[in-house]
């Protein structure tokens, strides 16, 4: 990718490599996924976007394959097999969406990607149980597809989950942080958590294709790294979107994290700012009250007058900056890396 | 273990394999627990019963630690080294307990060894948690410290886990099954769930170690097979202990299974015996009212009278020969699958 190239361009070509790799993918992902018991197998392809919960084919699209597509470009970036990369990116989906289950129930979100979460339209248990099938069919696609190196792709992929446990139980921990005080939550705390959240498992995508290819340790290092501060950004974007988000976009309520009062970057960041918004704003989330439609709001618009969105927005450029930086440094094929930058800069694109 | 042992002989000799195998793996536990976050640290602990919900040592004792037992006998029995054994030993208890964590989730159950269940004590998005973080450990100590093996290894886990929700997932369905008739539960479809969900994981336990040390194939099937009827026999004496069992022993309601109408295999047994007594059983857990004390204590009585108890027993005792047919045939060193069959006897002598 040259610097000559428009943003339409790098979107463009964005979206070629995400279709590109979806198309080399979906039909394993598949395949993994018709093995399991059926009644799973329906929770699991209506989590992955697949179906309706009573099996009827989708209204409405899925995810946009961004750690399949990573793994992928990983794989490539490193020179592995297509086999190496496709075990590859059907494990981290699968993990992906395991996750995204189980954090549902966690933090008790009712919505994701236009729909009922797998909880609210399963119940409760079925969803634990459709979680667990799909980690065990990662576990086992990476086991039995992954070659000589496979055990360490597992070990990589559980070490992954590790960081992610930690990051959500931190994240889950923050609730009952105050606001304000020398007990609030911190930024750097903040960012921690996101990179264990949701950096580990995008580090863990870009890695997994070259350790099962047997790359140097220091290509492994280099995309790891990349990956866990592209998932960091990711986080910090998803963030942005979860306050001032346009609901027709993202699939979940307007201001639905002020509402939930989740402890996001913007907000720390806001409160951060030590001004009279910033006061006026920890007075508003600090009420044992619910946020109506109007605090709320008005929580936005506080937000947005210390800063706080556009400060997360530079803080998500300048670590996908670093992301591409690692990028840039390791030995990868030109093309797949090229690829992996304009991707990278996409995540972004989401939201401005 | 020569004919003339006693029943007590063998009890004693099952209660010091229990013991040595404890003393074997309880360090490498305990050291991988350790490294968790603190929170799931904590959580896992309580699961593992070594420690109360806010962190104080246990009051009461935690499991028999049959499964890892069987994993250090399995891995003896087949010549593997003692890091094997303590590897498989490690992933199999934590996979034990991150199922008996989830599926009190699913299943609702408040009370497990005498304590409220992990998602009582901790709420249930924290247990979710909890149960992934075991998942994940027990795949990162398999992969890690399964050397050159740990790909085919983790790989029998997933299996092993594949099926475990295949038993989860038909147990869950059997409750919206009716009692009686033509779309009721039969024995065969009950076994084949048990074998699922209790046996799969047993099997695995047995079948890791020798793995780990690239046992041959026949004596890795042979000690597959023992464990999946081990296991299923054990689910047997189980629901036997769940209708019977005195609370004092089994740390659960009196009649437990009962009240919740669970699906058991002497329900099963007590209604498929077509006499009065078991018409009269079919109305009583028909009726959509919730069993009183009284109607429990009927019922259990009614199956009773049908021989249900008695059947059922008989049926473990069936499956745990069959299992120690396997054990004999497989090339075995000799102590250990002494030890093994010990064992398995002992497990169903904690009924009689």
């Amino acid at each position: 990718m040259t610097p000559q190239t428009t943003l339409e361009d790098r979107r463009a070509s964005a979206r070629d490599a995400l279709e590109r790799c979806q198309a080399l993918v979906e039909p394993a992902l598949k395949e993994a996924v018709g093995t399991l018991h059926p009644w799973p197998r329906r929770m699991a392809g209506y989590a992955l976007g697949w179906c309706e919960a009573d099996g009827s084919p989708a209204a409405t699209a899925g995810g946009k394959g961004i750690r399949p597509a990573l793994a992928v470009l990983g794989a490539e970036a490193a020179g592995a097999p297509e086999e190496a990369a496709v075990a590859a990116a059907v494990a981290v989906e699968l993990v992906h969406t395991f996750t995204l289950v189980h954090d549902d129930i966690m933090d008790g979100d009712e919505r994701r990607r236009h729909r009922d979460s797998a909880w609210k339209a399963f119940g409760t248990g079925p969803a634990v149980l459709a979680g667990d099938a799909l980690f065990a069919l990662a576990a086992e696609t990476l086991a039995r597809g992954g070659g000589a190196r496979s055990g360490a792709a597992v070990g990589l992929l559980a070490a992954a989950l590790r960081e992610l446990v930690h990051g959500q139980a931190d994240d889950l921990l923050f609730e009952d942080r105050p606001w304000t005080g020398p007990e609030a939550v911190t930024l750097p705390e903040y960012l921690a958590m996101a990179a264990g959240k949701t950096g580990s498992l995008l580090g863990c995508a870009l890695a997994l294709g070259p350790v099962l290819a047997g790359a140097h340790p220091p290509v492994v290092l280099a995309l790891t790294e990349a990956g866990r501060l592209l998932g960091t950004a990711f986080q910090a974007v998803d963030d942005v979107l979860g306050t001032w988000g346009d609901p027709r976009a993202t699939g979940k309520p307007v201001h639905g994290d002020l509402f939930r009062k989740k402890k996001t970057l913007p907000v720390l960041a806001a409160l951060s700012a030590s001004t009279p918004d910033s006061r006026e704003l920890a007075a508003l989330l600090s009420s044992p009250a619910p946020l109506t439609e109007a605090t709320a709001h008005r929580a936005a618009t506080l937000m947005e007058r210390t800063g706080a969105r556009t400060a997360t927005l530079t803080q998500a450029r300048t670590l996908i900056a670093a992301a591409c930086d690692h990028l840039t440094s390791a030995p990868l094929a030109p093309g797949a890396a090229d690829e992996l930058m304009g991707l990278s800069e996409y995540l972004l694109a989401r939201y401005v």
